[in-house]
């Protein structure tokens, strides 16, 4: 049995990963910490947990909590994973970071885009990107995973076999993506009040969103070439998903089924990824609470574009289910253990 | 493994059963029926079941089915179960039929709130209604059980210890029910668009909603004497979820502690009853995706009233839920299995 | 043209005065206050009326503002109107209150619901409460208007004619309220965020919220004895609108017509009332954006009890369409004045 | 005062026309046609109405409506206002078209995109598209106006002046637009049921809507080229709003101040057009229930694109309010009568 200690266990993808924690046969949580809450009964914060955690919330010593976990989630703001790791500690456990602060191999465009110092900036290096589709054989030896961003994930994974196969113009890629608002967090901001959300649709981070550059990076390995794109995201008046809609040129006059064999080639054996049948697109609603991304994509032979689109629950396949799909790489477990939650619909 | 077949699959209550069985260790589906969509992917209905269920959609030939499945679950309109069960049926499956037609004991009561002649009203008296807190020995010995309604699931089960007890003066009995708009069914109707529903709320049934008569006769039961009450059924702009707020005049000076230990004596064992702290009131939001029953109550000094509330989840506790813990029942399986789903927040 | 003040004009019944106002022929706004905003551009908090109001925001010196207007409207927390007025400020202008500070007679019961000591008792016997339909002829005269809160107008208009024809049993009233959440106000409260809001019901202020003393105050004058009753509010899903479901025993046999046409009696005549056809019944999306209250009824003869029903838009007939409605009578202006704006509808 | 006549006045679109003229002081509606509900009272089918539209609903007997209006607006499927328009009638009558029949001047486009034979071309010469901000004018000549459609409103006013000026590659245009679901129609669909639309966000008409050619032939009248573009809807779980997000390479190394320049030359002077401040964009809730379109742009150097967004309410400036706003044109009244109504917030 796992033990496992979550640091920022009450925001919600921690309190999404502290449930499927719960529901996975072989891990079990010894450490909800949250800085915020640090005494209190975690199913008074989550109250959907009444009488199945009955631990309270602990602080966030990770030296502590190292001597006791096998494995240590942090679901923290920028920053503090940097701050808190240790060799000592990554001698003792696997972490499984969910913030940036491992995911930009560059230090320099971490800081810039974060505004941020990196304060471990020598970890950087032996950090495994854990998008496990595109990486699973390093993962499975890490001991330290940058677990992908939400709107990172989709992105990535709705591109991926295009950019990898040279079948479309890199300077072409525009991202359009959506999300739900659990990914704006727990955090009371006016902005995020039910009746700001609520009957509207905005833009935000316009051409500054800091997942831009782990996108950009994450693709450039891809196909061997500096990518620069645009990526725009939404904020949708609904609790969860996330929809990435992908424009770009294709080289030339590319078929659909050149482009299906692209796709099936680099996501057909995978369990997560659903390749949804011909004229059949994404939609959140048929993958909320479960780990799949659905993916497709049409192409537009007017512009000579392709539209690729991708959708996930940005608190699952984007936060928590990826990394405890992560984990299990890490332990040796089958990929889907725990992860095989039947999406919830309506 | 339990052969299970569901006639009506491609209804909300239908799909939740569906997803539930898919994920049940010792149950699986054999037959997904679907007058709608006869010969269609099940999977291209319910998108989220993509990949996960293979299968078409067939007929409703009960007699067939029984042949193949050891139990069937009726997820349809009133009248139809009632019109295809035989002997010959029942000798060969279990039925859970989760539509009205063996909740109500008097066949008149029946017919005059349901507007419908009663097909076979020899099966009325075996049928053991379903609510299994209330009526687990029973279930456990019946080939034919009636799966209550989502709207009574909730208000029996807030009210029972109450009247059981002799706590209060039946016939001040007021329940306010509020339910998410699944509840309403999948058919194409303009009430129930988006845009009519969303931002609007509406009393619906007044003082003849048909859940009514079977509420007054499973709380009749529970104290001796009859029972007539009123019941207002509301629809609110959400996928799922039902809370009901009931009123009752005390009888005498009674103090929280008496209710409490009601409260408890009846579910103090319960798995999927939560008892809340003091002061904490049920939400929908916490049951959400499982198959709890959040209760709890207050006791008003000025005017003599107990306000019990409760909240479930109306396709599962309140239908798909309730009608596995019923075939775990009925089979001799722990009552939990595939239940224990961790509610999905947010 | 009448020059008023809004002190609190960034919460949500303050800009929905700000918005009525621009509308209004006879009036227009000289004091944006905001303690909160001061000297930030009002149209900066309100996007909404960007390019449509220029000025910033100010302060609540209350003195200044005073000499400056006709009318204050004080859309703030409780206890600052009280602590504010004074006779000074009564002799330059008229103030029509939108907390509560002014509307319960009876010191001692203000004090214990609200917990606040009351800083201008003096003040309160002048006080007229503002709710038109039934004080209008004081309103006319009055300096002071205390208007009524959003549960409170709607649940003394849905009860009000049964109330003083002495139809029902007053001890039996129970009112159960839906509201949307502007009426929660625009604080930064974790509990008010969208993803804790949204998909969800729930019950608060249970036996204990401060509408209540209200709403028996004004009942009681109708009838002339003490009321006491159950008022439960719930919170909605969407972001405006109230329902009250209101329950009573019916004194007697008393028919359809003889309800309606108490019912016709008082509010017959009224622009602002609407009594609903037959077995029609109020729901918010009908209201929604207009100072209309929707109202009707259902006799239960199984239970001997009348549901009484009423819907109104909670930031207007339930606050800031009522305030202008009583300044317009104050002001002699022909009482729907800047308030026949059409029910917005989806 | 203009004697108003609405063929189609009993779908979303048609409703808040009525709703518009209600509150117009210098036009009344005399024909409220629908054909699903002829003899019912309008009032029932919009109950937001009831009280202030006593009329019955008529049919579609155009002839017969040409006598009795001065102004016609058909809110139709397609292919309806072009099987009843003739000379006869446009002898009698104005015409404002919100169904799509007369908005592409080239037939043969028009029969391929929406699969129908256009039933009277001849009157497509003479009909004025009526964006009343390009084609000012001309729709006050006209007697016969093709009302555009939402998203092409809304896609064309936040690319027109970055098109017209030449700032931008026209072959590298991608709009990305997000709309409500009123779009969607009142038509009883599965679809558009709330638990269908809630919670979840799609695409769909991907690179195959209807307005795609409406879009092309507009901006390709304001640069004098031909104009090809990707243009991609989806649908947003909200009742009213689109936004369009909008991406294309600029030509050069252009200027903030360039593209503002460019912005305030054409929409300085409109009333109905909000350029917005700076690094604030357009968000569906500050223009909800009005007739204003938000826009702006933010030039990202690192692509070398702009990215122009644009907000509205697809009921009103996108359908409804334009429709008033031409027929202001039309008869010589100020542009902005009976239409200057404060956004609904929240």
């Amino acid at each position: 049995m796992i033990k496992a200690g979550i640091i920022g266990s009450t925001g919600y993808a921690g309190a999404e990963l502290a449930g499927l924690l719960l529901g996975h046969p072989e891990a079990r949580v010894v450490w909800y910490g949250s800085r915020s809450y640090v005494g209190e009964a975690y199913s008074s914060i989550y109250r959907n947990m009444f009488r199945m955690v009955d631990a309270a919330c602990l602080d966030d010593n990770m030296e502590e909590l190292a001597s006791q976990a096998d494995v240590i989630f942090t679901a923290t703001p920028q920053g503090l994973c940097a701050s808190l790791v240790s060799d000592r500690i990554l001698g003792q456990t696997k972490i499984v970071d969910l913030s940036a602060d491992f995911r930009i191999k560059d230090v320099k465009i971490y800081e810039k885009w974060y505004g941020l110092q990196h304060k471990s900036p020598q970890y950087i290096a032996e950090a495994v990107y854990g998008l496990c589709e595109v990486n699973r054989e390093d993962i499975k030896k890490a001991r330290l995973v940058a677990n992908p961003g939400c709107y990172t994930t989709c992105s990535i994974l709705t591109l991926y076999p295009l950019v990898k196969e040279g079948l479309v113009d890199v300077s072409s890629i525009i991202i359009d993506a959506k999300s739900g608002t659990s990914g704006a967090g727990r955090g009371a901001k006016v902005p995020n009040l039910f009746c700001e959300v609520n009957e509207s649709i905005k833009a935000y981070g316009v051409a500054s969103h800091r997942h831009t550059p782990e996108i950009e990076e994450q693709l450039g390995y891809a196909c061997g070439e500096q990518v620069v794109l645009n990526f725009t995201p939404h904020l949708v008046p609904m609790n969860r998903g996330i929809l990435a809609t992908a424009y770009a040129s294709l080289k030339g006059d590319v078929s659909y089924d050149q482009v299906r064999a692209a796709y099936e080639k680099y996501y057909g054996g995978e369990y997560f990824i659903r390749l949804l049948p011909e004229e059949v697109y994404p939609e959140t609603r048929w993958v909320e609470g479960s780990n799949f991304v659905d993916i497709n994509f049409k192409i537009d032979k007017r512009t000579g574009r392709i539209i690729a689109m991708g959708a996930l629950d940005n608190l699952v396949k984007g936060a928590a289910g990826q990394a405890v799909q992560n984990m299990n790489l890490m332990f040796g477990l089958p990929e889907d253990t725990g992860l095989k939650r039947v999406p919830v619909f309506p």
